[in-house]
């Protein structure tokens, strides 16, 4: 059996693995099997919400890659294995199924269904915890705060010029970002339980909020839409589609980010809870959400254009010196930090640990 | 001899190569040396003031490779050969010298040091024009306009938060950008003739305007410090480094771009005239040269940092709908249109050809 050390190399390609997979309900989880002498035999990772759990992943890859014997396997995952059977069957019992004799832990799960590593423990596994923790527990960091808080992972898209207006002095904004970048919000879109705006964008842009494929058509699963504030929104507006509210949109009555996230958190959509919102607009609401440290990815369209004057993304978020000023780092999971999309620029962005510490200015 | 149509793969190859270097002082020139049959035994690219010309950089390659006689060889060239003697020898003299029998070119010179190509042919070697002369043309763009307006060519430095902010509400400014950015902002300014800042930028920053090397020492080739303005500069201003005006710095007593460039252009700096400006800042100078087309290439800084409010990078640029935007394209050319510089992005852009046919709105 490898030492504890030796556990450190495949733990380190899992925890790459996981960086593989979008940031939102679920953490990202990556997991690796490997032969008794180290060797990596096959890698897996979580893709979100309603997709295989990361062990699954990798025995399914070891099945495809011919391995048929797992007994002198060891199986390494970034977060223990789920032990309640979800949307996912448990990852205890697969394993065990499996017949992988050792499983080797990074992160504990707080949540309802941790436990899966005592579990297998008990079942005469040999379990080994807590191998680069510290990392895996850094890498989901803003999934566990949220979880924390009781509330959806938030992920903010923002749209905009390269000196930040979302519309030219007279109100014009469509288009300034690229088909292709547009296209990459729908499919975020997809991923989603909800999208939400406030109440102005709902008045002056009456955007449908659908999510549509590549090829413009409605897509299978559609997001709860969910306008935020107090002013009413007009009987005709688009996203009701002739809909009373609480069928496939609602409003959520305050001005306070997560006020209306522990709402979300408390309701249902397609059958699932609301665990996943992408944030997308207008500047007040943005505002807000940043103000009060409530946006844990962000995902950030510049559209290599100037207005000078006009309507900018963000107005106050409480910060009046630069030592306030709320960070981000480059995301690299989910495709990368940095990517052009025909002429537009989209940057991935996470928060910076420190800045969790901060407490909300507003 | 290869027919017309076998010219266009190595003079496609050639305006790769052009891409290499950097804009400024001088136009993108790339070359390809082929033997008889086509096939290219070097390539060569300008790599900006006082360096090699693309002609000498890809016959000096051809010699490192071995090649010794070149009297079956076709040299292609993205720009038709210099013929005079300037800061390096003339490229038709080099060429003949050589023994080149052959040469190919896409755009002609319109400038001073044009006829090369006319000059060669006169001496009777084998010379064909206007191989992808529009590819060539459009590559140059910007700096063929600035020929024609008689004025350096600018390149813009843009070192802003995401949300555009070039400080926060109480002035603090230093720093936004990281340490990569601002090493990459110190060799472009030891590339340029002058760096310009507008009197604003001169009272509250009192910037030095050095150009420093990567260990942070000045570098030997210093630019022309201006300060574009009419407001006068403070006695103990560093820029001025004790100097009378004229001794390393000027100042460009004008609120109009066109008329402190043209300014510049008759303005020698170590014995050169200034071709080449870095415009700097702040907001008003860099609002004024953008609402006048007058930005050939811009390196924008991004800190993935919000302040929500502060100062913003640009005001008013005669833009009030989103049809007049100021739109530019990725600029792949030095190094490419996307790099990372820390947690930095560094956008590369230039003009949308499109957009030189406005007229400016100021």
């Amino acid at each position: 059996m490898p030492t504890a050390d030796a556990d450190n190399g495949p733990m380190r390609r899992a925890l790459e693995a996981a960086q593989l997979g979008p940031r939102g309900a679920n953490p990202l989880v990556g997991a690796v099997l490997t032969d008794e002498d180290g060797t990596i035999l096959a890698t897996g990772h979580h893709r979100g919400a309603g997709t295989f759990h990361a062990e699954r992943d990798a025995l399914r890859a070891a099945h495809s890659a011919g391995v048929t014997d797992f007994s002198r396997t060891t199986l390494y995952t970034t977060l223990e294995p789920c032990r309640h059977r979800g949307r996912q069957p448990a990852c205890t019992d697969l394993i065990q199924e499996a017949g992988v004799p050792r499983v080797v832990t990074a992160a504990a799960d707080p949540g309802a269904n941790g436990g899966g590593a005592a579990l297998l423990d008990g079942r005469g596994l040999d379990v080994v915890t807590g191998v680069l923790e510290a990392e895996a527990t850094k890498l989901n960091h803003r999934w566990n705060l949220a979880q924390t808080q009781q509330r959806p992972f938030v992920t903010v898209h923002l749209a905009q010029t390269l000196d930040a207006k979302i519309a030219a002095a007279d109100g014009t904004s469509q288009w300034i970002t690229s088909e292709p970048s547009r296209r990459h919000t729908h499919r975020i879109r997809q991923r989603v339980d909800a999208i939400l705006v406030g109440t102005n964008t709902a008045h002056i842009d009456n955007p449908r909020l659908t999510a549509r494929n590549d090829d413009g058509e409605l897509a299978d699963s559609q997001p709860l839409r969910c306008v935020m504030g107090l002013r009413e929104i007009p009987e005709d507006a688009i996203l009701k589609q002739h809909q009373p509210e609480g069928d496939g949109w609602i409003q959520l009555r305050t001005r306070d980010p997560l006020e209306a996230l522990r709402t979300l958190a408390g309701t249902t959509h397609g059958g699932y809870p609301v665990k996943h919102v992408l944030v997308e607009g207008g500047q007040s609401v943005l505002s807000a959400f940043f103000a009060a440290d409530l946006v844990d990815e962000v995902f950030a369209y510049v559209a290599p254009m100037l207005l000078g004057v006009g309507r900018s993304s963000l107005g106050d978020i409480g910060v009046t010196t630069l030592a306030q000023a709320r960070r981000f780092a480059l995301d690299p999971t989910d495709g990368g930090a940095v990517s052009t999309m025909d002429s537009d620029v989209c940057i991935h962005l996470k928060p910076e640990p420190e800045g969790d510490a901060c407490s909300p200015e507003s």
